[in-house]
């Protein structure tokens, strides 16, 4: 069984900028929590083990400090029990401890998870395929970590290789359960903290990727519609009210398609899912669970960073260090090295990476998951399109009625090419794809827009109109028409109500809708520059 | 003598995460630096001192490791000499540790310095008073520390007091030296770091406060003038490359009235005026220290935060637990307690706040310096003004041509006042005031402004004049005329040409000018909630 000690390091790392003195139960005199805390004289680590017949340990640890906190919940939890001030409480130790236990506790209190049964019997698992069909999660109800302990049964006649993979050896002890298979769209990690007063927060829900059933990546925040989002982040509070005592519980959910969420699992410790906030916010979660748990005032859940991600450095056929070196170059990225000896699939450290906006995220990725042989790099941090390609994450995009536009629209492109700001461009109609410009108005906040260029001519209510559905600024481009010369098109953009504002420009100027967005997105310099440019490049004598 | 254990506490702390194992030199076997970091076996750390006499202590510790890199300009440089791998090198140490000396060789150099003389007898003082003016530095050369061992001469009559606060007894033996003082308008501070290869990266220039010649309180970026900082940034950059070896540098500045810069001190090591890039930047002053000086990759030393400030905790009559707790509950704080045992005057922590514009950075921060009785609370963190009354620290600037556009840009500053967004209201005339147009537009964006909302009528040229001169985005707002119905105003408003982009909202509808400048500045999720309400307050009976 794997420790995650780093964290347990991280925590003492972090009660030490407190001033707070921390003790450590670990059977390694030697471990990494143990190498960042002296124990204040008088006091002393606990080298014991705390997986089972932890008592004794647990004793002596308790008799040195005035808070414990479990950082693991592969803990002897009959221990725990009648120590004082534990927290989170044993007995949520103990709930979680049997996933299939912490499942039918979890629907009981009505939040929504995945149907499950027991399984202790060869009979049972068939039974549980004709139930809950194909693919089915087989999984251990206790003691698994990083995937292991979980199996994908895809087909029937991998039954017999799945129980044993699972170590379900003795029938009628297998210690399994069977899960229906959740046809997630994103894996979805939310940290919540609540302190010994029940005062709750909770994190930005992230998308988890895992492979193998071992987390990768992260990325924060979750890009999901508002609603979604909003509903992952409750199901997670909800959840974590299921459970007493305080500190940081990580709550990983599955996004359905639709929108609908199911918790598949509660840590309730810091979680790996929740690493980027050491990046990502001002306080972490490592800092609130610190805070919780002592009944100091909880930090600010808020993200600091506009987006953030986290790497898991995971034992495998490449460089170590060379790919270390290769993300401590990353603007950007902060390096975490556990100085655990090198086995393959062993989590030996990670990387926090953040930035201004996803495009950038995924720019600063790529060496990264390059450097760590990451199958799915293409997918998670492609490479930037070449021109005329529309970006994977714009941060503005430019939509036009029709296919006539576009000479004038093209501009607008140009401008953001020379900026090397990521976009794309789309033919949404007002009149004739009303459903399109509802999805489009509706959905393009919640993938990382931050600014819509709309261009249309003559009855031009695109802009308009998009800026009535969405809280983007929007930029209205008035394409000259043949009757009105593009009087009309002005009109229609610029004279809104009150209330649903649309910037207007120039007619047919699609440059100035471009520069404007450039402008709103920031990097000032870059357009002051280019204003410079633009004075020397005058010609001041008008006979030359 | 202080010694900041605390940084070198933070140094092993980050060398830790990245899996390099740190010894340490202290007299104190239990300094807080030995604390965090276990010797691997084998290894022990250092209990000698190092202030003098400290060959043998270095020997015993460059006998177990690959670098050393002191901490503390304060240190026997001798020592150091011939131990291999020293980063900043010996010589660096030696020639900062006198600061006339440091003084002479940097202005040796070419690097801008104020004029000094030495002083080693009482003769000596009084005819540096008449060469150099009142009020008058006077320094130790050596020693000085947090501000002991500087006296600021005002009046002749104060010198006797001064050479005894000073520690000036035996004339002829007085090493002190006399400064010129510095008319300045900001003390600033730039981390400048440089890896052993050269490579040599800059922090973003931030302004410290001062009182009693002792750190207060340090604010990230500098508001000046673009070009004022640029110039901050590389004379602390051209001063570091009067010293050699690999590491941090803490050059410490002051900005002259009409932008000039002078060089105060410079400290190789990390420094207290730059621990606000623990908070404010992916890789803070002792990450890249740890990297530069084992010549691994330097990290970005952009900020990450848009604003970030540190306030140091220096005990004093308000009680420290408190103000801990409250800093602890202000959003986008981090805060160091050092564990150190109280004493009036001594750095015992530091808070790190960051925030994402200047009017909240200080908002955030009021608080704390309330907690910890800052006598200057209100000239650094002053509270939001009342309706109507311009914020110091605006994000959107409200122009228009004259008193008459004021009903209509009223409703513009009572739409930043529902969404609570900091804003100032000016009359800037392009044609009658176009001095004041351009120190404007030139300055809005140093001061913090993310945008421009203009109104004018008639020949409006207001907003368009302003965007030809900042590049910020630029909103016009065209003001109703008695002879064209607006229509004049509108077309010079909304018709620029390309290259200069104004965004143009209807005649006379400054509200809505407003609320593009709050979809502009962010806070997406408050602008949805306002348009929500909009809609559920249409009537959808027109009879009633």
């Amino acid at each position: 069984m794997s420790i995650p000690t780093t964290s347990k390091q991280t925590l003492g790392i972090i009660a030490g900028r407190l001033a707070i003195p921390t003790l450590v139960l670990d059977p390694d005199p030697h471990c990494p929590a143990k190498q960042v805390s002296v124990p204040p004289p008088g006091t002393a680590h606990v080298d014991a083990v705390y997986g089972s017949n932890a008592a004794q340990g647990v004793s002596r640890l308790a008799a040195q400090c005035t808070v414990i906190t479990p950082e693991i919940e592969h803990i002897d939890a009959d221990a725990l029990q009648g120590h004082g001030n534990v927290q989170p409480a044993p007995e949520t130790i103990r709930l979680v401890q049997d996933k299939f236990v912490q499942k039918k506790h979890l629907k009981a209190r009505g939040v929504p998870v995945c149907d499950a049964v027991g399984v202790d019997t060869r009979e049972q698992a068939e039974r549980a395929v004709d139930a809950l069909g194909l693919p089915l999660m087989l999984k251990r109800r206790a003691g698994a970590y990083d995937g292991r302990g979980n199996f994908v049964l895809r087909e029937l006649r991998q039954l017999d290789g799945a129980l044993a993979a699972l170590g379900a050896t003795t029938d009628g002890e297998f210690g399994l359960y069977a899960e229906r298979w959740a046809p997630f769209v994103k894996e979805v990690a939310v940290m919540v903290v609540r302190d010994v007063h029940g005062e709750t927060r909770s994190y930005d829900p992230a998308e988890t990727v895992q492979r193998e059933n071992i987390c990768r990546l992260v990325l924060a925040p979750l890009r999901a519609a508002d609603a979604d989002v909003a509903r992952a982040r409750a199901v997670a509070e909800d959840a974590v009210c299921a459970f007493a005592g305080a500190g940081v519980f990580g709550v990983e959910l599955f996004l359905l398609d639709g929108g609908a969420v199911v918790v598949n699992e509660i840590a309730p410790r810091v979680h790996n899912g929740g690493h980027w906030t050491e990046a990502g916010c001002a306080t972490s979660q490592f800092e609130n669970h610190v805070r919780a748990v002592l009944g100091r005032p909880l930090g600010s859940t808020a993200m600091v960073a506009r987006c953030a991600a986290m790497v898991n450095l995971i034992g495998g056929d490449w460089d170590f260090d060379n790919a270390v070196d290769i993300a401590m170059g990353v603007k950007g990225a902060s390096v975490h090295v556990y100085g655990k000896t090198w086995r393959a699939g062993r989590k030996l450290g990670h990387v926090n990476v953040v930035a201004d906006s996803d495009a950038e995220l995924r720019a600063r990725l790529r060496p990264i998951l390059l450097a760590i042989d990451d199958p799915d790099v293409d997918a998670y941090a492609p490479d930037s399109p070449e021109r005329g390609v529309n970006h994977a994450f714009p941060l503005v995009s430019i939509v036009m009625g029709s296919k006539t536009d576009l000479p004038v629209m093209q501009k607008a492109a140009d401008v953001l090419d020379e900026f090397a700001i990521p976009y794309e461009m789309l033919i949404v109609s007002a009149h004739r794809t009303p459903d399109r410009l509802y999805a489009f108005a509706q959905g393009a906040e919640a993938r990382g827009v931050r600014v819509i260029v709309a261009g249309a001519g003559g009855a031009a209510h695109l802009p308009g109109m998009v800026a009535a559905m969405s809280a983007l600024p929007v930029i209205g481009v008035p394409v000259k028409t043949t009757a009105l010369s593009g009087v009309d098109s002005l009109y229609s953009i610029v004279q809104m109500p009150r209330g649903i504002p649309v910037a207007c420009v120039a007619i047919d100027n699609g440059m100035n809708g471009g520069l404007l967005a450039a402008r709103m997105v920031g990097n000032s310099g870059a357009m002051s520059s280019w204003m410079q440019n633009q004075s020397e490049s005058v010609a001041l004598d008008p006979r030359k």
